[in-house]
């Protein structure tokens, strides 16, 4: 199968008809049909589609065993998420074995498309979820109990869809058969687009993470406490988010406040608490600290300025992946040496690999550079560029 | 029954074992233990208790009719209120009237006593709404289809508690009988704590109202999208709040933003929207609109500069009250020449009243000015201080 055909069979899957946006949950019924389309897609190309205990999908061409060479991404989305983001990778992995096989290359090892489950960790709260679980970076029995907004966690949802969740954790013999995995991603940004080259090779991905701020302050009635009887936590929340803008900016990092939530919420009241996340990224963990540094200390102040408790709490941290320098170097040499090598701010499946095996990166040009929303795009030209180049990769990696 | 008794029977009524805070919203159970609670207590007394069509509670002292003077407040509370806001005025309009019939006072004209519904706006999110159905100044067809956070109607809310809904709407007759409504309150500042006085006499209420704010900007990756590609809602909307603090501060006025919803409100995605609710109150409508006006000017540059669309609607807005002034001066002259009299920047139902009869309101010190919040407190002796001020001016005004 092509490209095309391949791409144009999964795009209705799990699309909400009303934001045209994508809701393909780990376990929901919409990324059911998104596993049935990989497995129909594999079979078409004559390979068959394995589960591993974590729910990741392997389709393999030749005999799953030692030196493979691996290949895909996932197929789950964010609350609305465009159609690239995760299904180019596999889309891609499938149209480059159909590519080889009508060049007639025979792979001299195995070689394998994944998909991961829980990538973007829409459901159940932990990004790469199937990959961690797989390189055992995630305890099975903490994800077993993860619940999503209903309160289902996750054991129930796999049970519910016929998966055994006593068979999550590291799978050691698979990991070991993986000599490289190889992930082509649309770009989520527009470095590609300004240098006009349709695919780029990953450099790394920029430590990130994620924390907690908490801001207490004293419900009053918002119609008869004087401004200076006031505690309000909304004062400093607004001046923090300000900050973090600044501290982004003054050091060349991301920083990003998009989650809040005021208590008890009410239009005539001072709010009693202010709880709001701050995601931060930077090109190394030095320059991340400091960030992080400037924000809290201006987040404190302001806190103080305005009698107002404050409680930080660092939620998660991932520190900086580099990706394997030979591998890197190889894709490169296939590639062509004016080929770009790009650093990203976000976390991959390739990146959570990149701890155990060999691991790369394709990144293929977004002219927006809008991500994890229904107007994410790449030209098809630039999808084609990106099969041809994935095609070569392989064909270099496995022959 | 005197004031500890009335008070004592009250208290347990719609508390929250939780949080300690009162959830008496109209039509509930709740809320239905306190109406319960003003039938007994009017019984006490020998008064019988009449529902009007909007449910508003009334009892008598003497036969209904002209020439009336009226008291009271409310029984409903936020979303884990106090216990003194709208119960104080209740509770102390009985105790009065037991005060003056131990002291053997008779009055010439019929006193009643009045509980009004959904004061707060909890339930239904408009304020005021059964003194505002009284006057006429809410339609009962649209009040009839407000809904709740449940989408329960209040024709069906009123049903269910087996009250008409088809009688909603303006009581000609019964506003006609009031010659005068006098409503005791728990102070929502710390102005008396501040003179040293139990009793204070309302002013007026400052004129005061709604903004509703919606910023719209472009969802996009918090890791990957440049900081000079991002059109992030967040950053005006954070810009607005310093500002509204500014304004208040600048013209000796109120501004707060207490209720906001970022929009998709993922952690690590640039938000696409964020709505907000501005509070402005001031002591004169010019002052209001230039407070208005100057956070509208700070909104808009910074959605400007943050390349971010921003709607700003007007949700309401109440005008200066400005109590009846003979009837203020009656009051000065039964309580002493030095009783305070002050303004205030909430709602109250004496404010609704307001436009179609002569009314008044007397404050309770509050020690802290703390108000909708469980730590809303008054002393006992300043609560009998405003017992016998409600005795004496009833006296006054149906002796």
């Amino acid at each position: 199968m092509e490209f095309d055909e391949l791409w144009e069979s999964l795009l209705p899957v799990g699309r909400d008809p009303g934001t045209g946006g994508y809701r393909r949950y780990a376990w929901t019924e919409a990324e059911a049909g998104c596993r049935a389309w990989f497995a129909r897609s594999a079979s078409a190309l004559g390979l068959g589609t394995d589960y591993d205990g974590n729910g990741n999908l392997w389709a393999w061409w030749g005999r799953p065993g030692p030196g493979a060479i691996a290949t895909g991404s996932h197929l789950d989305s964010v609350p609305d998420g465009g159609a690239f983001d995760g299904p180019l990778g596999v889309v891609s992995a499938f149209a480059a074995i159909g590519e080889l096989r009508r060049q007639g290359f025979r792979p001299t090892r195995p070689v394998a498309v994944a998909a991961f489950t829980e990538e973007e960790g829409a459901r159940f709260g932990v990004a790469c979820l199937g990959s961690r679980l797989l390189t055992g970076a995630v305890d099975p029995d903490a994800a077993r109990g993860l619940t999503d907004a209903d309160g289902v966690s996750l054991a129930e949802a796999m049970r519910e869809a016929e998966r055994d969740p006593a068979q999550l954790g590291p799978d050691e013999e698979l990991l070991a058969s993986l000599d490289a995995y190889v992930e082509l991603h649309i770009e989520q940004g527009r470095a590609l687009a300004g240098l006009d080259t349709a695919v780029g090779i990953a450099e790394g991905i920029w430590p990130h993470g994620r924390w907690r701020l908490e801001f207490t302050g004293r419900p009053d009635h918002a119609g008869t406490t004087r401004l200076a009887d006031r505690h309000d936590p909304m004062l400093p929340y607004a001046a923090t988010v300000l900050a973090a803008r600044e501290a982004a900016a003054g050091h060349g990092a991301l920083a990003t406040v998009s989650k809040v939530v005021a208590e008890p919420g009410g239009a005539n009241g001072i709010s009693s608490a202010v709880r709001a996340w701050l995601d931060a990224r930077a090109p190394d963990q030095a320059t991340l600290d400091l960030v992080v540094d400037e924000v809290s200390a201006a987040a404190q102040a302001a806190a103080r300025e305005h009698g107002v408790g404050l409680e930080a709490r660092r939620e998660s941290v991932t520190p900086l992946v580099a990706f394997d320098p030979g591998l890197r170097d190889r894709l490169s040499a296939v590639l062509g040496a004016g080929t770009p090598v790009l650093p990203t701010g976000a976390g991959h499946d390739a990146g959570v690999l990149a701890a155990r095996l060999p691991t790369a990166m394709l990144f293929v040009r977004n002219p927006t550079g809008v991500s994890h929303s229904p107007a994410e795009y790449a030209e098809p030209a630039d999808c084609q560029a990106g099969v041809a180049a994935l095609a070569a990769v392989l064909a270099d990696l496995a022959g």
